[in-house]
């Protein structure tokens, strides 16, 4: 009876977790060190602001795409800045490889044509707006994850730096893609 | 009295219109010639499927994305094949250009960084699933369209022969990204 009460009371602690968790929007994984940001739930579910491709001289190529939550596409599409508490980036990179099969179809109609499609995930760094639990770093928390496991503390202290030559843009540097 | 009941009658006319092409989930501007497909209402807000990057030989590079509504997300999120009727993906091109903003930025944490983002709009692309009304080619309808304006029928000719290779895949070249 005892090992019954047990159980269910364990049950009933990971459904408060979990609903918790949905509840904040948050991921039940590790946060990352110094702004203590989970990865958002559902984030690969938002719509896109804009990719891009980078060529990380000898770490290798990778195709990148940003999402944004609502609150952050509305005020991409409005061109409001700042961004509003609330707003969340997130910033997914992959690598970069040949697709030999594109190739194959596009050598066709355009001879010499190479194709590149994403690859594996590399990581994923997300940027959430709260202008006071933030204020100073601009107003945003900045959180790095290769899969679910977040960078290291070192790594976090070089986001908000980094970001600063896009201050006049509230320290984005993605542009909303026509 | 007379022009009023006139200008009411134009008026309704142009809300029964826009009612329409919401209901059908089209824009008003011009249909793909073959296909009769129009621009979907609100695709650029549809989710992510992939990105990649295309090299057309003396043509011009390019980053590309791939959208889907909930119908065709959801069957790539399930690995679901053949895709649902309703189904449609839209694939936005646009021209790569560097960024000397953001290489500035890199250069100092990755030395020799080349970084590239979307430039202008080359076009938008639609396969959409109807398997009755496209049965002679693999169940999809084509479109392709250069700002609102529809390539011609010569175009549009050659759309379904280059997806043949992707028959495993339900005519599809994109995969979901993960």
């Amino acid at each position: 009876m005892k090992r019954i009460a047990f159980l269910l009371l364990a049950v009933a602690s990971l459904a408060v977790a979990a609903y918790i968790a949905y509840a904040s929007g948050q991921s039940d994984g590790d946060a990352a060190p110094i702004y203590g940001i989970k990865i958002p739930a559902g984030y690969r579910n938002w719509q896109l602001i804009a990719v891009n491709q980078i060529l990380l001289a000898g770490k290798g190529d990778q195709l990148r795409a940003q999402l944004g939550n609502d609150l952050a596409i509305k005020a991409f599409q409005e061109g409001a800045l700042p961004f509003p508490d609330g707003a969340i980036i997130a910033a997914i990179h992959w690598t970069r490889v040949p697709s030999e099969a594109n190739n194959k179809v596009l050598d066709g109609p355009f001879p010499g044509t190479q194709s590149f499609v994403v690859g594996s995930r590399v990581n994923v760094q997300f940027m959430v707006k709260d202008s006071k639990k933030y204020a100073t770093s601009g107003g945003w928390g900045f959180a790095d994850f290769t899969g679910e496991k977040p960078g290291d503390k070192a790594l976090h202290e070089t986001c908000f730096p980094c970001h600063i030559p896009a201050k006049d843009h509230d320290y984005v540097f993605a542009h909303y893609a026509p």
